[in-house]
């Protein structure tokens, strides 16, 4: 049975985003200046990292068979124009369906966080539901519904902007030990809760 | 030469304390459960923690020459009953020195945080001065006074609390790839700036 975990590049200092949405070129920059290259579901869009990483996102590639994002990210990337660079379905939660979605890689949930869960795991077929981190991730936090964490942690501080969490109002939640992977420009850490 | 280098134990999520002061005994624990003994310099009090972690600790205690802290740190811990566990000596950056402190490790500088870090060299004597993460870490990082950042990274998300630096109000900082320990309960990561 998949594993639903929630994932994210994050600063030393705990942010997934600087102030006023800045700071994506430092998180996500260890996706861009290596020397292997690793394809994405976007026509002619290739990832270039380093062979450690490169290693890593691959198997995180295989073992995801579908990812739940929340509608902010989704308007934010317009649908990622059509196609998420993982490439498999995309479950959307959301309070009102946009329309002309259809027929594409995505479904929209509207019935709360434990129904969208539940339609990730039926489009995942087994495989793992990858969460993006912030509001979804926390959601899925608080509803008891992860099954571990994934941080891509880049050595940058950042100062402040968008915690990884946020304020979830729950007692300390603990972890298992991580899985790590040293690379260039990031450290790669998977804790079970 | 020495390097100056802030140090905490940090929660997943980025605290160096939870809400209200609590979440130590979460931050700390890696440093108490342990099979391997390792010796503070205050009399019977032992600490025990994985063989990973006592290596790193002990490296960590050889390399260190003088430790800097707050005035907060200072009277939280009531100068640590008079000796604090590194057992070398200590700075407090203060506005008044207390009184009562002349034949001690403790040093009191009130000239601000480039005097404290300068003085805190000298009595390092070419070893690594330590620096307490929150208000001291964040006034050298703000002086550019900062060579490295150890954090022991603990799997614990606290949901809120003392964040590691604050909001510093400056550029982002890039740090340079960690060395990284994989322990129990603990991951140790030093980031050269």
């Amino acid at each position: 049975m998949g594993e639903v975990v929630a994932g994210a590049s994050m600063s030393l200092d705990g942010f997934v985003a600087g102030p006023g949405e800045s700071g994506f070129d430092l998180l996500f920059g260890w996706m861009g200046g290596g020397t292997e290259e690793v394809q994405t579901a976007q026509s002619g869009r290739v990832l270039r990292m380093s062979p450690a990483s490169a290693k890593v996102l691959r198997a995180q590639l295989e073992s995801t068979g579908a990812i739940l994002v929340g509608r902010r990210l989704f308007d934010l990337t317009s649908g990622w124009g059509g196609m998420h660079p993982f490439g498999g379905p995309v479950v959307v939660l959301t309070h009102q369906p946009p329309a002309g979605w259809e027929d594409s890689p995505f479904t929209f949930v509207t019935e709360g966080i434990e129904a969208a869960v539940e339609r990730a795991k039926e489009l995942a077929d087994g495989r793992d539901v990858g969460v993006n981190a912030g509001e979804m991730a926390r959601q899925c936090l608080q509803a008891g519904l992860l099954d571990a964490v994934r941080i891509d942690l880049v050595p940058v501080l950042l100062g402040g902007g968008v915690p990884l969490f946020g304020e979830f109002g729950l007692d300390p939640v603990r972890l298992g030990t991580p899985d790590v992977t040293v690379s260039e420009g990031v450290t790669h850490l998977r804790y079970p809760i």
